[in-house]
């Protein structure tokens, strides 16, 4: 259900009202019942599903849009049950809602970083990666969440070849492309123009292209990150390899700002969110939308 | 002319041989006699436009896409030569065809970092900025082609502030908006969650834009890179301030490869490019797409 004072309680409300979406598969909403009961109340809504209740929102004074420890904590307790609920085989597959980073982290999670870390940790999942489906752009990172300033250092011939390796794995498991063709994005403006800004291009992005080659075909790159995505579209590439957030991001969010879909490569389940947070500027309002979560 | 060996040559002649282009203005090309011969010749056309020649590409084994500093010295020369009509107030705007800038740098121009800064040199401009300009996009860059690993410390109150300043006044000066909104773009991912992933947001973008809202109205942000195109787009801003090169380029060549339009702010004229290479890649084969010069 995500943070219960972000919009989380009701893009799920309004999605399985969709009998389009209800019944595309049996659902459970792990969650909070007097929250969901308030959001379907306030919309007047009735959705199908069933829901498990962990009752552990706090009834008195509630209100939206709250920075909370005890909202972040039910949060993770929703990740907590699903992932034992996956691990016993119970579920296929599994749809997160928005949380707050800073309310789990005031709720003592002081080193939570995101939903995708954490679901690592939690299945011992070592090798993982965040991409970005939408219709006609997938994406996959190599730094999610750090500062501008962090990147050029985190991206090394390991991060860059895992990346590959994950997209490529996921691109046939997941999409059932048996030929995938992989575009990877330079780190510098027009991929460092031959050395003239930056040199990751030819001391990182190259020899993990070169490494990666080794054992899979068709890898592209280093592409310019203003050409590969319009290439993508065209056609040329199956998917991109992109270095961090924004480099993905603000291509993909201008493209599918309410239709784009966060898959997680390396579970060993199927995890996938919508491309928004908790949005607590218009949560309990009524206006936000479910077109993410409903993909 | 730009670069004699790029697609320079034939972007102008397929453009000017469009009369919709070519009766816009008086038109004169300043370039070189047998390369824009040998052009028209190759294509097959016609154009209608007074060609200016300093006869100055070597006619002995011409090919095209070489890196050589005899045309990096042709395409400065034009350059110059364009320069002096406008000083003299002969011309109104200046049109740039792509450059080649090793070729430019190996013609003894070492310090050469692009079109951009050789004009604002040559005409002793000291606040100039970058603007690329689509059907429903503006956008504006605090640093240009410069490493990513520099562009934390390239961002600075006064770089973003002057940015900002040229924004405004050429929305008005140029595009006649009177009272233009101006969305400021985050470094950091989600521009920073409030001090979770870099400090740059709080300690420069933020200041910078409470100093330029002294004497500007309408100035917003620090917007995520991951929302700010789309809502742009939407038409809540009539242009965008952007951090760094890919920041701003990324979305704007997705959804504006082929009619893109570069824009030099803050020069005594009016200079425009298109927002694409020499492409030595196709250069001759008379493939070139003549859209983004023709805007």
């Amino acid at each position: 259900m995500g943070d219960p004072s972000g919009i989380g309680p009701e893009i799920i409300v309004k999605a399985l009202s969709d009998k389009h979406i209800s019944r595309l598969a049996n659902i459970t909403v792990i969650g909070d019942y007097f929250i969901i009961e308030k959001s379907k109340k306030d919309l007047g809504l009735k959705p199908e599903f069933s829901l498990l209740d962990l009752s552990n929102v706090p009834r008195n004074n509630f209100s939206y849009g709250q920075h909370q420890p005890s909202f972040g904590r039910a949060a993770v307790e929703y990740i907590d049950r699903a992932v034992t609920i996956l691990k016993k085989g119970e579920a296929d597959a599994l749809v997160t809602a928005p949380i707050n980073k800073a309310s789990v982290r005031s709720a003592g999670f002081n080193d939570f970083e995101g939903h995708t870390e954490y679901l690592a940790a939690k299945t011992d999942t070592k090798e993982f990666a965040m991409m970005f489906v939408g219709k006609k752009l997938k994406i996959t990172l190599v730094t999610r969440h750090i500062a501008l300033r962090d990147v050029p250092g985190a991206v090394s011939i390991g991060s860059v070849c895992k990346t590959i390796r994950l997209t490529h794995e996921h691109l046939i498991k997941f999409f059932h492309i048996a030929d995938p063709k992989i575009a990877v994005a330079g780190l510098n403006p027009h991929a460092g123009d031959s050395g003239l800004f930056g040199d990751e291009e030819d001391k990182v992005i190259i020899p993990a292209i070169e490494k990666a080659s080794s054992t899979i075909k068709n890898i592209y790159g280093p592409v310019s990150a203003d050409a590969v995505f319009y290439e993508a579209l065209k056609g040329k590439f199956d998917a991109i390899v992109a270095m961090y957030h924004d480099q993905a991001l603000a291509p993909f969010k201008t493209l599918y700002f309410r239709s784009g879909v966060n898959l997680t490569l390396g579970l060993p389940f199927i995890r996938t969110s919508p491309d928004h947070g908790t949005a607590f500027d218009i949560a309990g309002k009524g206006i936000a939308d479910p077109a993410s979560i409903k993909e």
